[in-house]
């Protein structure tokens, strides 16, 4: 049995991406309920980001969404970030709220429409160079809703040549992360709506090309780490858009709706190679924090991922791999459980504390006045919310 | 076979009921799109609903939603449609867009605001004796996106209390519809998501309550006809809310994404005793047409359900029952099909003009100005929406 | 924080029965694979479900299954079965292994059909009167492959006389069990497909009639505790036929494809009332070990409900309801995920030491020899096989 | 409006082939049904394919499933085909059916049973030199029923090293057509699980390697066509798997299901250079008939295939192109449902009677005696089955 002692070192360098949007409001189509102290600038978003970090230690970064994070000066925003202990990272395009953008974006069978999302995108690189950003993260809402709507063949090679001018505008040091999605907010199609896509896409942009892969964004039943263990397999998995779902793309907690779902990719990820100092997975969160909290939201969900990273490292490879080859199902899959139902909770609260953070994250927050100040001084002016 | 001439006369009566918030506009939590010439007011949502039963002649009646449809004197309402030839249908309640439910209405662990939810209920009816309507329908939000956020026990207990006190306002000839959905806006648990759910908190209150079937409120993969065969089996099948979908809650055109699910809700409400002038069952449609037009989307799925009701008349009972009996899985399958695939658009078209309605209600909508009209006409004010 | 000593007691008496032909050989469709030592006969059977209660403590039961486990004398089975240390438990029906069922049995149209399927559960029942059997479980595979090729509502109707007529053939202190189960073998449509049609069965029929629940009988996405809760509300939940799935009806060993899910459903047991020496609920496994060893997975299966249902003893159900009172989404989450993330294992294995069984009831067994010596002895004959 | 003259020509030469196994028995996990007159031999599979084509024109080949289908001698088999008027099409491979594949075949931990697996694929090679059959169909069993039984990527790269060796043993006419299923046989996960696994494997063998799409093996909600679409348009459409499902991979009749679906994978098929003389597409039925009867199944089934096709045709693309790139939604799928809602069964009937085929082929076949003599002379002997 693998020791927490022995892997403890692994944890040290762990860093999950908070998306900015995590902390305004958000909802569903049907109402978004409004919260006391929500951000109302990008600058708000990034000390509460900076809030999740600095009882953690896990979250040293910010991913931005273009337009809803636009300033005029990057490079100060950089240095306000700086100045609160994180740094920008992802930049997230949006071709999925403009009026022009109704029956597509990068698919569109309107030249000058497809031309202004390309333009976008390149507008999104020259903020990359700004922020110092590494990649450019395209989420594409782009399909139809009725059979017949659209032409899918079509609007696919349209996509591959958008992605190519775009891919053209990188930097030696940048890359592109093309997400996939089963559906929402097309409903008949969308179209780039499975891994298959996203990689036969981005494969045939080039090495700085790479899969976002989703959790929420699969049709029900699918194997996740499955296709974890493919796009590594294979070069190709970029990055992760942390979540959890029951249903459909409910974007909670991440671990939240399945933390043995969670477990199973994150051991996945150990095991092709996708964890550590050398990997190139970049590890973000994409959630909605609809009913609750929006900072301890945060902050749980960050956890949840290094709890389960720690459980995953504690799977026994050596003995793992001896009952895999013997055909000891029930040996193989105890060896698993036993990291699985390991509670590392107590160990990972020492680990903190022996780097100066506090033992129990949430109750540090909780306890830090933050909320209470922030519901107070921030009133007026618009609150921010993801979709705006 | 079973011809047309001799169904045609089942075709008359034929009523289905249109929702006022189908001519809104209407999105995905994403982004709404706005379209020229959307309503203002429920005057003229009712004027753009008696458009589309002056095409079909399918379409008397119109459903309201309570606050989004509220007026000073529905007594003027009530005459203002009946002057644009059409009537005041069911009335929807709306326990979803008060911050105050932000965790739930009639299962509130608050009293108060459970009282407020069930007050609302007690407004509806009022509305319901000045407009005529025969229905209330309830359609509830609530549920909870966590395990353990909320006691389900605790709120299936309570709604039921507060679907007690509603039911026992209702008017001797009013009905309280109860309508299920398996997911959304809540994720992890919905407080109704089932028919069985629905069926017996119905059956404790009474006669005059009733189940509404939603087409796109199931898990994938339900057989939807067999929950209509058993509604109406047991008594209890009040309304539907058609529409149809690809994945989640869709909201598209009923009859679009499967075409022959359709037929076989129809076939089962006619096997049933379903449809027809003696039938207890109202047909609405409850839509959302977030990229194509309004109202000849209403055209489209009124006519949808016309043509699949005449392919289920066409089902040639004698024979289905004979090959159903012998075990003759390829001929009582074969003898279904006959039905479905036969094109009874020509038909209808014919039987129309025998009536003083266009052949083609798409293309006279089309050619009749209506949407240049509104389009230059309704200019200021605010765009109604569903949702809003 | 609640403590596993204050709740240490409620684990005496635990009791989850096993099924006979878990320990025959099982597969799918396209293959039955064999192993060494499978049983022979009933009896063999009950011998290796003796080993699983002899390591647990937690099995004192065997369901049988009717013809699979007939016997000429059941009184003598019984004894053998005593003698081991275990008794007999729920008797399970067979109608859909005759070539007769192939159109259905309980739903037959020609009624000598019928009659015999009827026949059958009264022969049932004379057995549960010799071995003292409480349940008789109902699971039916009635049902249709192809539209049109069956009228549901006939097959229901004669499906609610059917049992009717069982139903009154019932002793005072016997009950009848209804599952139900989404599809398969059926493709089409199932019978008794859904929770709301066994319950509205079952009511029809009186108090002795239940429902039985089936965790992989469930459309994906199915919140299957949501149910539970249900049911027990409505005082019809009868048992469970416990095992667990990745999409279909697996029939896993329970626990093993989503612990959450069991955790989730054991809290509402416990919430509901259905756990401990007053329920009326049965505990049953219904698992097939296609790939694993039979009874290591056995042991392995109570051992799985027994942690879970510590665990769900171990929420802090007061501090549980502050919280969902409150509002507090993430503290009432949280109180839920910190019962489920405690590791109980250690605490069982000092629970069972002190009971005078082993600490590690899988590597007790392994350690027995009893695997060889069945390897070894059961040579020649017909193994037994899940539906054989 | 295209008209079915217009189009008639298209439908010439079209060919669906047909499986062997089809008019074997074939059943679930729980009971397989026999039928009097159910083959014992290839050779009455191949009188009974011989029949299919006969009353329809539309099935001139039979694919083989090894070792079903062995023979002493292929050349006569051959032969004994041609002069039934039918030709050996396809060759299957088969390891999910020996004791030693147990726990994988061409993915398997063992060298030795690896290679067992991959000389199963050089005999079917050599087979297919002599049978002609320009196709090496694999559909690999292989998979996990438990997380952490099985290393999914040493699976996979072992996967591709198989697949290596049996690609570089092709002869230069030959192909490999790798299919993919989303479960079943095993339940935690499948070696290749999805399109996008099955394309990268090919992918890397080169050009003589493709895709096999079976319409039944994909997750709830998946967007068939646009896979079928993607395919083509990477090169990679090998082959088709024609059923159809309404939840698991229930193999039943093609289009019995969801027409509508068939109808759009024709609808893209055609869009993408799929159907026609030219095209690289294998259109094959694979299919079980548990509880129709297996001649008159195919013989729908065919039927269905040439239907839906004819009415893919009848697409007026012109208009269609105008009304997507106009952003008509209603028009542009108005004017797919036109074609869809078009019933050319007259037309298809009329069209067979101009070549010598019966109008009606159903009613053709019931009135040949063919039935009736096979129950009457195929006695004794093993009926072939699915799976044997």
């Amino acid at each position: 049995m693998t020791t927490f002692a022995s892997i403890a070192s692994q944890l040290e360098g762990q860093a999950i991406e908070l998306p900015s949007w995590a902390f305004g409001n958000s909802g569903t189509r049907f109402k978004v309920f409004a919260t006391p102290g929500t951000p109302r600038t990008i600058q708000e978003k990034l000390a509460d980001a900076a809030q999740v970090h600095g009882v953690t230690g896990l979250a040293p970064k910010v991913a931005l969404h273009i337009p809803w994070d636009k300033v005029e000066d990057y490079s100060a925003l950089r240095d306000f970030a700086g100045d609160l202990g994180v740094a920008l990272g992802t930049i997230n395009s949006n071709t999925f709220q403009d009026d022009v953008y109704k029956f597509g974006s990068l698919t569109h069978t309107d030249a000058a429409v497809r031309q202004r999302a390309i333009d976008h995108h390149f507008e999104c690189i020259d903020i990359m160079h700004a922020t110092g950003s590494q990649d450019l993260k395209i989420w594409l809402a782009d399909g139809t809703n009725y059979p017949g709507q659209g032409d899918m063949r079509g609007r696919q090679d349209r996509l591959a040549d958008s992605l190519g001018q775009i891919y053209a505008r990188l930097g030696s040091e940048q890359r592109l992360v093309l997400e996939y999605k089963f559906f929402e907010p097309a409903f008949y199609h969308t179209d780039v709506p499975d891994w298959g896509t996203s990689y036969a896409q981005v494969a045939a942009l080039g090495d700085k090309a790479m899969v976002c892969l989703d959790t929420g964004h699969h049709a029900p039943g699918t194997n996740i780490e499955f296709i974890v263990m493919q796009l590594l397999r294979l070069g190709k998995l970029g990055s992760f858009d942390f979540n959890s779902r029951f249903y459909a793309d409910d974007d909670l907690i991440v671990g939240a709706a399945d933390p043995f779902q969670l477990f199973r990719i994150m051991v996945e990820v150990v095991r092709g190679g996708g964890y550590g100092p050398n990997s190139p997975v970049a590890f973000m969160l994409d959630q909605c924090h609809n009913v609750e909290d929006k900072i301890p939201g945060q902050i749980r969900s960050v956890l949840n991922v290094q709890e389960m990273t720690a459980r995953a490292l504690l799977v026994d490879r050596e003995a793992l791999d001896a009952a895999q080859t013997a055909g000891d199902v029930l040996g193989a899959n105890g060896i698993l459980m036993d990291a699985f139902y390991t509670d590392v909770r107590g160990d990972l609260a020492a680990w903190r504390e022996g780097r100066g953070l506090p033992a129990d994250p949430m109750a540090a927050y909780a306890a830090s006045g933050y909320q209470a100040q922030i519901a107070a001084e921030r009133v007026g002016g618009t609150q921010s919310s993801w979709g705006a």
